[in-house]
């Protein structure tokens, strides 16, 4: 079989246009509902699509004012939609510095169970003072803290999934063995930053752990994910680009002793779809419209940490006094990307509002279905991309356009599947099933594990406090 | 209208009997899967039930080796539900002891969009060493610094729902406002244990503030039910300890300023229903067949807190060597409980097993639906309840038959509803909407903060760490 790329369908509410709420066909009031995020995901899972995935953050700032806003927990969602599709993977955002290890392996274990194994994690360290000030912190640990604890409290999840071996569940209803406890392992974790004893309290999922997603392209972020994922999102405005970032993470997570075939790399592509190329710049343009400039010039100010107004927006970006990028704590690679795209273009604020506006820092493509099958094609073929974090700027219709017109093409030149094999988020990416670390190594488990506290835990709801 | 009682239908695996599972009838491989409980759902909705609830506990000792083991998140369970239902209440059980409250607010907001409505909270601080043990702590925080962390945490969840005004959103395509920032307020929380800047990252959810749930019936856990909890469920073996209660809670939450009606007192029920009384007591029998004594055994150790082997199966328990009650820390109200059983009605340790086996500690009643409706209007109506938490030994077979038997004769009799009225599980429970508190009182709002932090918020997913 000839090497397939991979689609991962990023949705949110309405689009990834900033101004797609304003649009004609947009219908921004759904937002908030189940039933506008199933019907997203049938849509992608109609194009036989790897995966849906939600950002996340967990604060909301002035700039609602002018942008859409889900913020509703992205696992939600997905448990929701879990039961509405058959085949599709379910990838959401969850931040390691505010939440507890425990609490984040049991939802994404529960989220494999209730999918059948569907589910991924796009794990985050949060880039914001906002988001640590909704976490009784005044001020969000260092870039080097928020990796070192991520990437133990990626270790410890690891462990807590591998906790029940896969044959530890035996439902013996003769005998009224319902687990075999000797299979069920503490994971007695103590590290720099997390305790936790263990074992889960679910039975190992489907996929023995879910699928590891990760987005940071710092120094950090970088060694973070040649460690430990097994796909990235990534954002390049260019090809060149794209290819030294796609050997580099390739070449470390090498180094890191992985198979970097087991390691997807999918730069974001947001397709502004039109039959003919006319009437896709039209459609382009007529999103551009819509921006409201405050908002642009608030947005940009945040991401290169100065000031702005309108008297900036016919400023060349080249000319503004910017920090340097070691001041910068939190989204450095925004910093750089949106830095460096003003400067290698020749960009004014302006029209690095409008590109902005369009795709946030991700690559924008606007043509028909044959040009963004091509540009597609290009970049997988040319060491750049294992696939596509594919980001409709208008949500459901270019979504739907996408499914219904690109992909045909891409399964009409072989380079996508034509219907789903297997069952699990890691069929869809070709990665393997871990086995539990603990079928091999001894360990203490509930056999051998001290009573004390004993027979209170989850075994059953208490009788008065249920 | 007459006054109508509550009916809540408490879910979990196969069934509350510990036995259920080994049953015939039962089903233990679907106890992970979506569509078991979705189909339990559907059931409840069909007999126009208030609510479903799903219990919780964040460990897994021994005891799972004869027992069923859920283990999933209660609250992934009920986002898939939610999608499968339209009318019944969703209460899942969530812990203030080991979870961050704006995680906490946010998860049960995102409830309460999907559902349209329907989210409730059953408030637990957990009472074992082996949770505390899963979250960063060697011990468990004493019962007053739970109940101390708890008070805490509600007030800030209900900051957090009211931080967003009703009108906040006003999405408006013309002029591209998409929500007016002076309406969503910080809440600037700085208490004893938590500190948390806000807003919430969700518009207000359709009940302003979901349903707060309370079990706890130690000296401790009734105060607090009394300040805060709208609806009990509570367990009683006799109608007197039942009334005591009932009013005892009813004049606790006058003490507070509260109309009592507004706060639903839901004693447990198991009701092994049989066509006949003879068909009743054969299924009881049945399942008590299926218990697995050295469970039991191990069970009831944790719970009187001494240890119990089979020599000890036919002593009664008025002659076992307890503690005293103010030496429990955890569930205090099952030890006494447990304890007062077996000295009251003179039970041996083996009959105590059985009891406990069929209903943990909540009233099993045993007989013709004619029967369990009867024993339900009497304690309705004689002041022990204002409905009941329904908690069927087997499921789905005697949910079913509580839904198909009891809930017609209840209706007949003018006691319980035929069809659902209002959209919400506040019109279920007959309780208000809660105004914001911050649509009157004056307080920082997004337009009038510092900006600090500030566009990098939640608005929009970051270009590359997305």
């Amino acid at each position: 079989m000839s090497r397939h790329l991979h689609l991962n369908a990023f949705l949110m509410n309405t689009g990834h246009h900033e101004a797609a709420w304003r649009h004609e066909v947009s219908r921004p009031e759904r937002a908030h509902s189940a039933r506008h995020f199933i019907e997203l995901a049938q849509i992608a899972e109609r194009g036989k699509l790897d995966s849906i995935f939600f950002a996340d953050g967990v604060a909301v700032r002035g700039n609602v004012r002018h942008n859409t806003q889900g913020g509703l927990d992205p696992l939600a969602i997905l448990n929701a939609v879990a039961t509405h599709t058959e085949h599709i993977g379910l990838i959401a955002t969850v931040s390691t510095s505010f939440h507890a290890p425990f609490t984040v392996a049991r939802a994404f274990a529960t989220l494999d169970h209730l999918s059948g194994g569907r589910a991924g994690w796009n794990i985050v360290t949060s880039g914001t003072e906002a988001e640590a000030q909704n976490y009784n912190l005044d001020k969000h640990y260092d870039h080097g803290e928020r990796y070192r604890r991520a990437a133990e409290f990626v270790e410890l999840t690891q462990k807590l999934w591998d906790s029940w071996e896969d044959d530890a569940l035996v439902i013996d209803k003769s005998t009224g063995l319902y687990a075999e406890t000797a299979k069920i392992h503490e994971v007695a974790h103590r590290g720099e930053f997390y305790s936790v004893r263990g074992p889960l309290t679910t039975p190992r999922s489907p996929q023995g752990r879910p699928v590891l997603v990760q987005a940071g392209s710092s120094e950090d972020g970088k060694e973070f994910a040649a460690q430990y994922a097994e796909a990235i999102f990534t954002a390049w405005q260019t090809l060149g680009e794209a290819q030294d970032f796609y050997s580099d993470i390739k070449a470390r997570a090498v180094r890191h002793g992985r198979d970097p075939r087991l390691l997807k790399v999918l730069p974001g592509i947001v397709p502004v779809l039109g039959s003919t190329e006319a009437e896709a710049k039209r459609l382009e343009a007529e999103l551009e419209e819509l921006l409201v400039w405050d908002y642009g010039l608030a947005q940009l100010s945040g991401m290169l940490t100065v000031p702005l107004t309108h008297d900036h927006l016919d400023v060349a970006v080249s000319d503004l006094d910017l920090p340097d990028e070691s001041e910068i704590n939190g989204n450095k690679s925004r910093f750089t990307l949106v830095r460096d795209l003003g400067r290698r273009e020749g960009l004014t604020v302006r029209q690095v509002i409008a590109r902005l506006g369009g795709g946030r820092g991700h690559r924008t493509f606007t043509g028909t279905p044959e040009q963004v099958a091509d540009t597609l094609q290009h970049w997988f073929e040319d060491g750049a991309a294992d696939g596509f974090n594919v980001m409709p700027p208008l949500q459901p219709s270019l979504l739907e356009a996408f499914v219904d017109t690109v992909v045909p093409i891409l399964q009409e030149r072989g380079l996508f599947r034509r219907e789903y094999e297997g069952a699990t988020l890691r069929d869809r990416f070709g990665l393997p099933r871990p086995e539990s670390q603990y079928a091999v190594a001894p360990s203490t488990t509930l056999d051998s594990a001290p009573s004390e506290g004993g027979f209170a835990g989850r075994r059953v709801p208490a009788p008065v406090s249920a």
